[in-house]
């Protein structure tokens, strides 16, 4: 697709990595001690191209979008949901408010295109996109025009956030029927049948499943599938939340941010900017392997190791949130522990 | 073997978890959606014997020994490296000063059994038994009077921290030479054999591995195996660190506390006080599989689902602190969450 959004992500610069290595090995601890916080790390530490890394001003992003699809019967809860969960997450009341709140993060929802109209409120950004997608049984999701504005305006709303502070952005969604919108995406862009795509989303019984596959099946009969061209892939199968996603995460990653990956939706909003500009995987920390059946399948096509495996299959970036006090632990140990030089102990006798 | 300890755990009152389930299923969230976070929660709940549990003064005590059989070239750190990872941890440099601190966890460190001696100094409970076991390999490594000696103090030490208000404890310890013990700990008291209950400890190479196998292997065939009788078991085997772990885990959970299991000698030393007292698994949550070769095998032998699973081997109790913010968010999500009602979210359409 012609699109130009003129986003370019570099690699970041690996030279300082022997210098991290050393200073993570000179820690008192047996070498490799820390497993999986050690990798972590190395790659905050690369990211903000410093031995000394912080964590500043924490924020996740929870964009909210509905779905035409739905029309099809492929959640057991109903459309008006998207927005009631909205007013949730504005009161403070639902799962990602708990955990964001605990572990010290901001939290930011943006109506990236829900059906109905909120009153302009606190805590809400108006970034509404169109009132919820079409089908894309027999049509696009989304005008070319819509995706671009989706994906522009969350590049925008990240690079506020870094431009005020934060440098950990998180991502996280809200949408009945999104599970089915990235299961398509899935499906297209890494190349696999329906069925290995498709999961119970909020609840579905078996035949339930075996619909929302058979809903899938249909519309990629209908498009074909042109996994060369991830936005037009968006175009046809997305949502505004998740095209927004992707704006955002793209967004975060040029300004150099740490990317908080949350689950089954994140993850294939964070294929599709992939897809556009790999060197955004180098910016990444998968926070969960989501209960929800494509996930882990979806993580293993980006080579992802997630921080966590704790069956959840919320959405609302709570696998991201629940992942921050690991990633802050990698950094506290990089800065505050001792060495063995500095603190006297003896090393191995090898 | 004849030691009456007098401890007694009960069986928590599973009444309660009808009511329990019914407040988490009512949470604005699909049902299981937040998985692991929501059998915590009843786990807790049940503990604790109300559906609004709290989490108090949370702390982890870190128990130091010194073990004789490292004189049979078990590890490839000398041992003075005990005394001065206590030190370390009484400065503040060591990983699990950094992750107590970061999650607001009070940190206490008892000489269970150091070789050298300490100056008396804020912040370490001197509760020595002794300087240091005897290597087990001829003889018991420690008396029957020394063990009990431990597993009282351990317990005494785990009572007053919940008379001063805690409701969770974890346990962590520091020694050198204290993987070989476990080894030899577990190998009996599973019937396993020694190789598939030893690992690298703090870093061994595979002569190493096979030194420290042959080491167990020989010492089992001195004492033989008697894996009823797991005080006797403690006595050949243990260490001063890992007796008094055993008894502070039977004293927290003899005064109604969460105890938070650490790694493979943390739950080597659970599994001493669950041969004692079964009903002590209904008190712990696991916090982590650690990188150390046995614990997985020994994890499954208690039937335990830990919840992280990030390569650590450090022990220390770094998996305890890690894991601490999980038991939050599942007492924080019972607690804080809406529920449809209060949320006017509307439930599934069947």
């Amino acid at each position: 697709m012609g699109l130009d959004l003129n986003i370019h992500i570099h690699h970041p610069d690996q030279a300082i990595l022997s210098r991290l290595r050393a200073k993570v090995d000179g820690k008192t601890k047996p070498l490799g001690a820390l497993g999986k916080l050690e990798t972590l790390a190395l790659k905050v530490g690369v990211i903000q191209q410093t031995s000394q890394p912080q964590l500043t001003r924490p924020v996740i992003l929870v964009f909210a979008g509905d779905h035409g699809i739905v029309a099809e019967g492929v959640s057991p809860f109903p459309q008006e949901v998207t927005y009631q969960m909205v007013l949730n997450f504005l009161g403070g009341g639902a799962a990602i408010n708990v955990f964001a709140r605990q572990n010290g993060i901001a939290l930011r929802v943006v109506d990236a295109g829900v059906k109905d109209t909120f009153p302009a409120q606190d805590g809400l950004t108006d970034a509404k996109v169109g009132p919820g997608t079409v089908s894309f049984l027999r049509g696009p999701a989304m005008t070319q025009a819509q995706c671009a504005q989706a994906i522009l305006r969350g590049r925008e709303l990240a690079a506020a956030e870094v431009d005020a502070g934060s440098n950990v952005l998180g991502f996280g969604e809200m949408g009945i029927g999104n599970t089915t919108s990235a299961a398509a995406l899935m499906s297209v862009l890494c190349d696999l049948q329906p069925v290995d795509c498709v999961g119970r989303g909020t609840g579905l019984d078996d035949a339930g499943v075996q619909r929302k596959q058979r809903v899938i099946e249909e519309a990629l009969a209908f498009h074909g599938r042109h996994p060369a061209d991830p936005l037009r892939t968006l175009v046809t199968f997305g949502g505004f939340e998740i095209a927004m996603m992707t704006g955002a995460m793209l967004g975060a990653a040029q300004k150099g941010a740490l990317l908080l990956i949350d689950g089954f939706i994140a993850t294939t909003a964070l294929l599709v900017a992939a897809r556009m500009q790999p060197a955004i995987l180098e910016y990444c920390v998968f926070s969960h392997r989501s209960g929800e059946a494509g996930h882990a399948r979806l993580l293993a096509e980006l080579h992802a190791q997630p921080l966590l495996d704790l069956g959840m299959r919320l959405g609302e970036g709570t696998g991201a949130a629940m992942a921050y006090p690991i990633v802050q632990a990698a950094v506290n140990f990089l800065n505050e522990m001792a060495s063995f030089e500095s603190a006297g102990v003896s090393g191995r006798n090898d």
